[in-house]
C-alpha cells in the first residue's frame, strides 16, 4: 500500500507537512508506504530536522510548484513536472494507491477527474465533510461543492456513495440515509428534492428515513445527509464556522472544538477508483497526519472497491 | 393604526398571546390600536385574569379555528369564520393595518398572497429571518422558504426588499447586500447564482458587496443575506438550532442566546402591501409581544409604501 503526498501543497508546506509525518509515525502502529513529492533537497533538510528516519519513505523530487491562485484548469497542463500534477501521473500509473493534497483544490479535482475519472456509472464524483453531532456521534453530508446543479439521480448516488463511507469508515452498521429538505413530509422541497424523493425511497442499496430539516443537521437525526453541492457548500462553510464562532466567545466547548477541521483532515473525493483526498489551504501537521490515516483506512477497507460494487 | 392579532393561533394560544398583550403594554410608551380576533369568552376572561385594561383593545369574536395540521389551501375556505380567515377579510377591506398569527403557516401564507396579494412588479413575496452576527449586530437573511425554486429576478427583488428592510428596520444606514454562494469570485455557484450576480451588480437600489460564503453568515460581512428558500430555509433552521445547541451544551452563552427566535418574534411576508408576520408555532408571550411591535414599526416605518416605490 502506497500514498502520495504532495509536500508543497498548503499555506504551511512544507514544514506541516514534514511534522505532519512525524505525527502520524508516532500514532500509527502499521505505517504504510509513503511517496513523497516535492523538493528534494528541502524534504530531505526538513526530515532530518525533524528527525524523522526514513523507513517507510520514498522521496519523489519534483521541480515545478502549482500555486494556490493558479488557473486550475491550466495548471496541470502548464506545471506537468509539479509535485501535483507528477502525483496524478503516478496514481494514474498504480505506482502509489492514494494521493494526499492541501494544495490547490481546484486543481486537485481538474486532476481527478480527468486522471483517474468517475467510477463507472457514477454521472459525476463528490466531496463529503464530516459534521459533528451535539450527541457526540458523526454524520457525513454530501454533496459539499463539487456539483453545483444536480440532477435526481446523482443525490441518488450521493446517498449510496455516503452509505458506504459511514458503514466502512464511520462504523455504522445501518447507516440512517436522509434527504436535507425544507420540511418533512414527502413532496416538500424545490423541484430537485421533491424528485430524488421516490428515487431514494426506492433504492435497495440504502436505508433512507426521509427529510431532514436543517435543524436536524447538528443533532442526532441521520448518518448520511444528501444534497446538492450548492447548498452543501454552505452548510459546510457555515459548521465550520462554528469552530471559529466557539474560539471568539471564548467557549472552549468539546462540542464546538470538534467543528476544528485539523480533526478530518481533508475531504475524500467519493466516486472515483482511488482514494484522493484533498486538504484545507491552512492544514497544519495534526491534519496532514489525518490525511494520511484515512487514505490508509480508506484503502485497508476498500472503500472504493464497496462503492464501486454497490453503484453499478 | 391598527394591528390585528388571531389569539386561536400556536401551540400556546390563547394564553400566550393575553400574556403577550400585557408584555407588550408594559414595554411600549405609545401602544397601538388593537384588533383581537378569537373566542370572545375566552379572550374576555384571560384578559380580566391576567388584569389587562380594555383601552386600545377591540375583541373580534370568532367561531373557527385552523388548526395546525389543517390543509393551508382548504383550511380558508372550509373555515371562513375562523381567526385567520376573518382577519384576512378585515385586512383586506381596510379595517385592519397588519395581521400577525402563530397560527397555521401554510394558511397564513396562502391567506397572504390570495387576499393581499404581491405589490405591484413582485414576482413572488419572500419571508425572511434576522440572523445575529457574532460581532453583536445582525443581518437579514431573505428568502427563507416560500420560493424554494427561484429565478434570477426574484434573488434581485429580494435583495431589493431586504435593503429596505435592513435600512428602515435594524437601521443600518446604507446596507451592505451580498449574494450567498460558494466562493467569492463572480461566475461561482450554480446557474442560479451565477445568473443573478450580474443583476445584482447592475441593481441601482442596493449597495451589492457581491459574493459570500457560508462562514460568513454569522460574521459581520454583509447585512442582506440573499439566497433561494430551499438553502435559506435550510440555514435558518440550522441557525434556530444553534439556541438548542447552546442549551444542551450548557453554553449560556450570550451570542447563542440570540438565536433564540422568541426576541424576533416571527417573520414579516415582504413584497405584499400591509405587514403580515407569521410567528412560530410554539411562541410565548415574548415572542407575541415582539410580533406586535414589529408591525408596529413597519407600519411607522412605512416599510411597505418603501418597498413598493423601490420595487416598481
Amino acid at each position: 500500500m502506497t500514498i502520495g503526498i504532495d509536500m508543497m501543497g498548503g499555506d504551511y508546506a512544507p514544514l506541516e507537512a514534514v511534522k505532519g509525518l512525524s505525527l502520524y509515525f508516532q500514532s500509527t502502529g502499521t505505517p504504510a508506504s509513503l511517496l513523497l513529492l516535492g523538493d528534494q533537497t528541502t524534504i530531505e533538510n526538513l526530515l532530518d530536522e525533524e528527525g524523522i528516519s526514513r523507513d517507510h519513505l520514498t522521496i519523489v523530487g519534483t521541480e515545478q510548484v502549482i500555486d494556490m491562485d493558479d488557473s486550475p484548469t491550466r495548471a496541470l497542463k502548464e506545471k506537468p513536472k509539479s509535485s501535483i500534477a507528477v502525483g496524478f501521473q503516478l496514481l494514474a500509473s498504480g505506482k502509489m494507491d492514494a494521493f494526499i493534497s492541501a494544495g490547490n483544490t481546484g486543481a486537485m479535482l481538474v486532476g481527478t477527474l480527468f486522471t483517474i475519472k468517475a467510477l463507472e456509472g457514477v454521472i459525476r464524483p463528490a466531496i463529503s465533510t464530516i459534521v459533528p453531532k451535539v450527541s457526540g456521534g458523526s454524520g457525513i453530508l454530501l454533496d459539499v461543492g463539487l456539483n453545483a446543479d444536480c440532477k435526481p439521480e446523482q443525490l441518488n448516488q450521493f446517498a449510496i456513495m455516503g452509505n458506504v463511507y459511514a458503514q466502512l469508515i464511520l462504523g455504522v452498521e445501518k447507516p440512517r440515509v436522509a434527504l436535507i429538505n425544507v420540511g418533512e413530509e414527502e413532496g416538500k422541497g424545490n423541484l430537485l428534492a421533491q424528485s430524488a424523493y421516490p428515487l431514494l425511497k426506492e433504492n435497495k442499496h440504502i436505508h433512507f428515513i426521509g427529510n431532514i430539516e436543517g435543524r436536524d443537521l447538528l443533532m442526532d437525526k441521520a448518518d448520511v445527509m444528501v444534497c446538492e453541492g450548492f447548498t452543501g457548500n454552505i452548510l459546510l462553510k457555515m459548521a465550520e464556522s462554528l469552530y471559529e464562532v466557539g474560539r471568539m466567545r471564548n467557549l472552549d466547548d468539546e462540542f464546538f472544538n470538534r467543528f476544528n477541521f485539523e480533526n478530518y483532515g481533508g475531504t475524500p473525493v467519493l466516486g472515483v477508483a482511488k482514494p484522493v483526498i484533498i486538504g484545507h489551504g491552512i492544514s497544519g501537521s495534526l491534519a496532514f497526519s489525518n490525511m494520511i490515516k484515512l487514505a490508509q483506512l480508506m484503502l485497508e477497507k476498500k472503500v472504493m472497491e464497496k462503492m464501486k460494487e454497490e453503484l453499478s
